[in-house]
């Protein structure tokens, strides 16, 4: 037996979970699934490079391994769907490799990876496993599946709506600012700082808000913050030929921001450009508010109005406006930029 | 504008092409296909890292391009699919980043990626794109469709079946060797080298031939050679229960495989072991040899038989077995090992 499928095998036998649209999953050329008539597949990747997106002296393979499905879960829910199934990529670096099999540490990280697809019902069905050079290197593929129509996308924003996000904003840019400072990850669940490192490691997908939203058909766009508030809710303005107007007060700064910003504007910036929150944004109309935070409450989940959408700026300056009391400024769109 | 979007929309603006299945492409947090009554998605993904599956030096991004495609259609392929929807993951150097954007070398791997998405009807719906440490990486995913059913496998080979093989086998393998003596590809078609090279960076799916040959229902089981024949029909053994004897005679060695072989023996482990020949390895009655034959003449594909399945080796020994004129002896099954 080659120790690639050696390997291959050992992740088959721990993704063999029933689903009826299961067709096939690991082991042949292509998995297979079912199509249903009114139904609609979404599809997703995320690339996750280590020293790019995570370094292994800040996280554990456990926490890697539910992050690495979290981030395309998170992708799934901000289109109100129901996830379904996974395709893994794993490229190892060839001074791990001899140890993959039966690395307690690679245990950890399918661990990790099938405690949360095991909780949102999502199957392993493929993907592909190589050696690299360097880096380890992770793609996750997410398939997810709504009814035809009812995915909600970014473009359809619509001036006079309400905007909304849930939970907090900034906790995982502080979590990452505090690993930096050489903080890890205990079982201390109230301390901030580990509230803080756990947001930024094992980020928690909106999927059960996201989809109750989506089938109730209550939000006009909605995506999920990743590369920051600001960034992310300026693509809805783009994708919807729309404008938007935040108000300062009213946003969700995350606690654990003090623990590292020197003063409230500090605390601010983080919260509205830190990015890697994997909450929801969204615009509906106002009249679904109460809808809206009966959802939320029902998934335990913090939801805050945080602005409106308005017509586009005219001259172009900036699709994203800032109250502060009775000033107006535009808001710095910019976030996390891979190819700066 | 994030450079990494102006990057993106670039690709995005290539990939809009118009398909009754495509709901929402490249743009928003998943992409969106609609489903049908009576049909099965089929879902692949293979990852390609610099060093590890191709050297710059050797290959051009427009080969580049093509291959990355070309190996995942080859699975479609292989299931008897329609390759549909694409989604390309890129992990690109950061010494290579600033020169992302209007880099003429990257509008060649999308010009080849394209060529071929193109010529198949594939569109490409999505991914993701990320700085890379090190090396280029590139995950390939394709999701294809076939009638219900119809997908075949690798676990349907019976004791009796004919195994059949297109075209002919080692001039990939070839190829790469003589990569590394250093020769270059060019215009020459007709130069036994270049068609070595070519096969090797600019592989062909088989994707008609497998279309017909499963919508006809015409194999018992069906993959694509890319791990060299003899693993790559022990994955068929092994997922059917049989065994399998090849006869040397019925080998079509590739011609090409002499440029670089010492001896036709080595011509031969060559064509059984060297990998990446992108044909079709299929098993099926002997009785529609006729119809595979005459699917081979539209398709302009060589179609061999090359042995038969048989009852599994009660020993355990080998699951392939090799007749050399009166002799039998157990054929090698190894292949390339990325864990090795």
């Amino acid at each position: 037996m080659k120790s690639e499928f050696a390997f291959i095998n050992q992740i088959r036998a721990q993704a063999a979970r029933r689903s009826a649209d299961l067709v096939c999953g690991i082991g042949d050329d292509t998995a297979i699934t079912s199509e249903q008539m009114g139904r609609e597949t979404l599809i997703t990747a995320d690339l996750l490079i280590e020293d790019v997106h995570f370094r292994l002296d800040y996280t554990s393979l456990h926490c890697l391994g539910h992050k690495a499905l979290a981030v395309s879960l998170s992708d799934i829910a901000a289109m109100g769907g129901q996830p379904r199934f996974a395709l893994l990529t794993l490229g190892i670096p060839k001074n791990n490799l001899s140890a993959a099999i039966r690395n307690p540490q690679w245990d950890e990280f399918f661990a990790g990876y099938f405690a949360l697809a095991e909780k949102f019902g999502v199957t392993l069905i493929g993907g592909d496993t190589s050696a690299s050079p360097q880096s380890l290197v992770i793609d996750s593929i997410v398939m997810g599946s709504c009814e035809s129509g009812k995915a909600v996308r970014r473009h359809g924003a619509r001036v006079g709506d309400a905007i909304y996000v849930t939970g907090n904003l900034g906790a995982s840019a502080a979590g990452l600012e505090l690993l930096r400072r050489g903080e890890c990850l205990n079982d201390n669940i109230h301390d901030l700082v580990q509230t803080a490192l756990r947001t930024h490691l094992q980020p928690q997908p909106r999927i059960e808000f996201g989809q109750l939203v989506g089938a109730a058909g209550l939000a006009h766009a909605m995506m999920d913050v990743s590369d920051g508030l600001a960034q992310d809710l300026s693509h809805i303005c783009e994708e919807s030929g729309v404008g938007a107007i935040i108000d300062d007060e009213t946003m969700p700064v995350a606690p654990e921001t003090k623990l590292v910003a020197e003063n409230d504007e500090a605390a601010f910036r983080l919260a509205v450009s830190g990015g890697e929150d994997y909450e929801l944004l969204l615009t509906a109309s106002r009249e679904y508010e109460p809808a809206l935070l009966e959802i939320a409450r029902t998934c335990h989940l913090r939801l805050s109005r945080i602005g409106e959408v308005v017509a586009p700026d005219p001259s172009g300056t900036s699709p994203l406006w800032l109250r502060r009391g009775h000033r107006i400024e535009a808001l710095d769109t910019s976030g996390y930029d891979h190819f700066a």
